[in-house]
């Protein structure tokens, strides 16, 4: 098994449904152009043309032969283990930045506690097939009833935004659980606020990160 | 991790290009239904709408963004996990003979051998996300020049089998050390002889299995 390594370059943006996360993502991609670099981003499940279809092969709201809980989570990883490869690791090989709409963070919440996949074996997919973890990673924090309101303005839900409440809040228990467990990593944001205080505090986050980075 | 376990009624069919599975797959299962029983017969990459659906992500001849060999590795058990549990599981459960051309030795062949991925790697996705071996694996076993020379006539060749015969070298004889490394499971047919034989062959060797079973 490989070692996980941490990437500092590497940012990435988690949280539910209707937790704002595009408006943070153009937010912190400026904030990074400001303090200097190339800014790659990128979200999953995605970020290259095949893992695009393997997206497609996961979201599709058709059920007559849904992936079960191991497919989905063997699915992900496939998707992921190709991102990293033509796209994350190549980016922070050349120095720059990525910032990524979802990682592995969210096989745990989803795969993990959503579908009940046990942890272990998420641990020894991600040490064997992505091997490194963010220097970063904000967590949009947004209780679920106030979420799905947001979410419901827009297109039809896919087969992972179909499921119940008790789904999404067993993925927000455990996105919150991850964020207590690594402290220096996480830094959660409350995305009940506002857009753009979202954004704003957001924004300060990588800020200090920077800082800190900066500081060596 | 889940055990292994030997599932007498699972029958797979391992081996390269132009080895003619074909035919031998049709005459194993008329002489199952002689025998007695229902008989499931599948495939892999496939057997189910999704599996089928990621075998066209695995085979497409497209390279612009061609998987990787983790990401091939981790495709194919996503397939094969959907194959298990909605196929293959439940027809064993009924109490059905099925009949699979090609089963997780492929990928110990393919990905393993041809791609470079370790087998301890493989072993632990088997173990996890497959759980059963077959009780009879037949392996036709072709010179690889013989089987790329009957296979010419046939449709342009997939992603796979657009590779250089040395990939095709290592596949066959680490099909050859899987047999070898049970004997018991396996049982090798020198597929270059003509179809008919192999077919005669291979159903020689289901019969000694039946009697084996038979005398329990």
């Amino acid at each position: 098994m490989t070692e996980l390594a941490m990437a500092p370059r590497l940012i990435t943006l988690e949280g539910g449904e209707g937790a704002g996360k595009s408006t943070v993502l153009a937010a912190l991609a400026q904030a990074l152009r400001v303090h200097g670099g190339e800014v790659v981003t990128t979200r999953e499940p995605g970020g290259t043309p095949l893992a695009e279809r393997i997206r497609e092969l996961l979201l599709h709201p058709d059920n007559a032969d849904a992936p079960t809980a191991e497919t989905e989570l063997l699915l992900m990883f496939a998707s992921r283990a190709q991102h990293v490869s033509v796209v994350v690791q190549p980016a922070l090989a050349r120095g720059d930045w990525v910032l990524s709409d979802r990682f592995t963070d969210a096989s745990f919440a989803y795969q993990g506690a959503g579908r009940g996949v046990d942890a272990a074996t998420i641990r020894q997919l991600e040490a064997r097939f992505v091997g490194l973890r963010p220097g970063l990673t904000l967590l949009l924090d947004v209780p679920v009833a106030v979420g799905r309101a947001r979410a419901q303005g827009r297109a039809a839900p896919d087969r992972i935004e179909s499921e119940a409440d008790g789904f999404f809040e067993c993925v927000r228990a455990t996105y919150r659980e991850l964020a207590a467990a690594e402290p220096r990593r996480f830094h959660v944001i409350d995305a009940s606020q506002p857009a753009e205080q979202v954004a704003a505090a957001a924004v300060a986050a990588l800020d200090r990160y920077l800082q800190r980075m900066d500081r060596g």
